[in-house]
């Protein structure tokens, strides 16, 4: 570089990569007056269709079909990564890495499953790798765990980190679409893939968990190391009667730190309604941080899009840039090696449940039933029971105190065994403190 | 400073000067990972109250009542400013800055103040001042605005950014309290001052509002330029009527940036209850940034307090450390030059308003009020007019359409003369969408 310009090498060029190109172009000004220089510029781009990038009209950037090029470029000192995938990505990644170019990523995949190794990688060469991008794109989460409270100790991160499911629920749960309706609905908008496996199957929350886990905890955590289960068996139905109890259902990644392990976990969790979290509607992203000193905060905002990961990779580049400028990596101070905090096996986790089932409406069949929940020593919170097909049946349903993941689940093997339970409908995980709506709402209570 | 030791000097020792000295000492090795170092000390602190200082039991702390003393101490490069109060911390200050040495101070009042001229001195010196603690204590939203959404052209920032009079309004809100009882219990709780005129009468927001429009807007603004209105007049039947028609009443700093000016107010404002600031409750604060590429964020947290605040200054001292380790000032980079950007004239303000009043229940009285609305160009929106005082008068609630605060004040200065009007009890501002709740709930509506 000379003194007053940066040269930008861009790895892929899709709707990210565009936004980025347009943010780099008409924000040119105010991102020279950031980071005090004359001008900067996207030097090189990989495109996949060299006809269809000239179309774009961007002034000076070359393109090529061949990543090499770009992270090779002698002149080029930052590069970023937009292209998405794991292999190539992660070659000329490295390969950018170890030519001592700072890089920054937008890509969550690559940096759930090979985070730690990349961040070494770039330790060892001195350059820094950065990626608020990669996780909840509009929020500056990760900026904010590292910076705003790196002087905390931060507990627990409770998040709504897919956009896709939570547009779906809130769907759901506010205009009673049915899961298949809700997620037609999301793929129209385009907020859902062809293929929504990753997110209502959890495992795009999953990585995002175990990025921000891994900052928060400054910890070693792997992508198995995360409970998780997706939204596919939600129902009307159970979203209803979270209502009645005061509880909204929400796709929830949760990473929590105690002195003797940690749990990182997506599920969908009853949340009350009166919960910040519960409010966050739509394809809307919270992350919820505790901290030791700070106590609660929130962060919202627009969860993907590719104006908001666009903003997020470019102030990425801010940052590098100034510290670039300063000469010196930022990396190179810190002691970035994480400590190995042991994961829990997921049947200690503590917590609240909520259960919906289906009995016999017998003599002695409510007896069975309790007499199951006391043999796993889990006790009520609540209890609802109402007759369900002319009164053959009877509808439960029964939020637990606090109990553990383990017995909870032994509880539910033990119910199917017994006769007089036709089936079990669903379950959940419940957070956050008693919802009192109940009494007010003078539900049938057992 | 050793290449491995930081010193810090401290100004003040009230509770967030000793939460600072317990974060130091409790996460020293956190910290020291952070920034490569082996120790950050706090070596010389001012005190009113040498005998009371050393009964904290803090080591090797050297306590002293003369300011100087800290500021000029040769091994001192870091001082931290949390003893409140203008005129001395202002000279200490700068005197610390001409010395050469980093400042942290969590001082709104002198940020809103004298900001400018401080941050300029800072540039002067090649040294950095940082603020975050003096807005949001909790909420690391300086930082977002100025590192997370750098990328960003930042158009209107939205904040519940005074705890107090957020307490009250919640508990008048959801506890039926009245403006007496609520101050009472805010001061009992201690977070109201004794002395409450600053946090109800707006003052308190209006300063953060100068610095967060400041920042967000990179633009001169002063403490003069804001419209400012307390919560004084707020009324138990105010907020009720507002639930009536879907809003919360929250008293609201807002700045917004457009073509042609700026705006920067702080009132009391119905929001509507879906608005993610409508759910902000108790002493929470939260922070509501509009940009252009990344559309809504929100930050929440705790507004103060000893310990989020703590938090915050040990961040930017974390923050500072890590550029004086790297040899230069961040600051040294950026233009921090402000533009100076016209404040618009408040009449021409662009907003609903929601306008209650009592009139005579005689013929021709409605014709004579709509009369003065068209007359000043205010279109209603929704009216509700019910019977009062055994229908001898009527209560008359208006919410018009967009309109600009001129019209809609000399709207009100007209009612006055009028007849049939005995008197006009409240006048908010509205913002955001539309609360369609009103047709849901079939309130009559004239």
């Amino acid at each position: 570089m000379d003194n007053k310009h940066i040269a930008i090498g861009l790895l892929g060029l899709g709707t990210v990569g565009t936004g980025i190109m347009h943010i780099i172009t008409e924000h040119q000004h105010k991102l020279c007056k950031k980071t005090g220089l004359n001008e900067i510029s996207v030097k090189k781009a990989l495109v996949r269709d060299l006809e269809k990038a000239n179309g774009h009209g961007f002034q000076s950037v070359d393109y090529t079909t061949d990543g090499y090029e770009v992270v090779t470029d002698e002149d080029i000192h930052v590069v970023i990564e937009v292209m998405g995938g794991i292999t190539l990505a992660k070659e000329l990644i490295e390969k950018a890495l170890d030519q001592g170019k700072h890089v920054v990523t937008a890509n969550k995949d690559l940096m759930a499953l090979h985070g730690e190794d990349l961040l070494q990688r770039a330790k060892r060469n001195q350059v820094e790798l950065m990626y608020e991008a990669s996780v909840a794109g509009g929020i500056p989460i990760l900026r904010a765990l590292n910076d705003g409270l790196s002087s905390d100790q931060i507990t627990k991160i409770v998040g709504i980190v897919n956009g896709t499911t939570n547009y779906m629920l809130t769907k759901m749960s506010k205009e009673d679409l049915s899961y298949d309706e809700a997620l037609k609905e999301a793929q129209e908008k385009g907020f859902a893939e062809s293929d929504p496996t990753s997110d209502v199957g959890g495992l795009d929350a999953a990585r995002k968990m175990v990025i921000l886990a891994r900052l928060g905890f400054s910890t070693s955590v792997e992508l198995d190391d995360v409970y998780v289960r997706g939204m596919t068996e939600v129902t009307s139905d159970d979203i209803d009667y979270g209502k009645k109890l005061g509880y909204t259902l929400k796709l929830i990644g949760l990473a929590s730190k105690e002195e003797n392990g940690a749990e990182v976990s997506v599920e969908p969790v009853f949340v009350p309604d009166e919960h910040p979290l519960a409010t966050v509607n739509d394809e809307f992203n919270a992350v919820y941080v505790y901290g030791d000193a700070v106590g609660e905060t929130m962060f919202y905002g627009p969860g993907a899009g590719s104006l908001p990961t666009a903003t997020a990779v470019v102030s990425d580049v801010v940052s590098v840039i100034r510290h670039l400028r300063l000469g010196v990596s930022a990396n190179a101070l810190e002691d970035s090696s994480t400590t190995s905090l042991e994961i829990s096996d997921e049947r200690d986790v503590s917590a609240k449940f909520f259960v919906r089932l289906h009995a016999k409406d017998v003599a002695g069949a409510f007896e069975s039933i309790t007499a199951v929940f006391s043999k796993n020593n889990v006790s009520f919170e609540k209890l609802i029971q109402s007759p369900f097909e002319q009164g053959a049946l009877a509808e439960v349903v029964i939020v637990t105190h606090e109990t553990t993941r383990g017995d909870f689940d032994q509880t539910l093997e033990d119910l199917k065994l017994l006769d007089v339970v036709t089936s079990i409908k669903s379950r959940y995980r419940v957070e956050g403190g008693t919802a009192d709506v109940l009494e007010e709402q003078n539900l049938a209570l057992v």
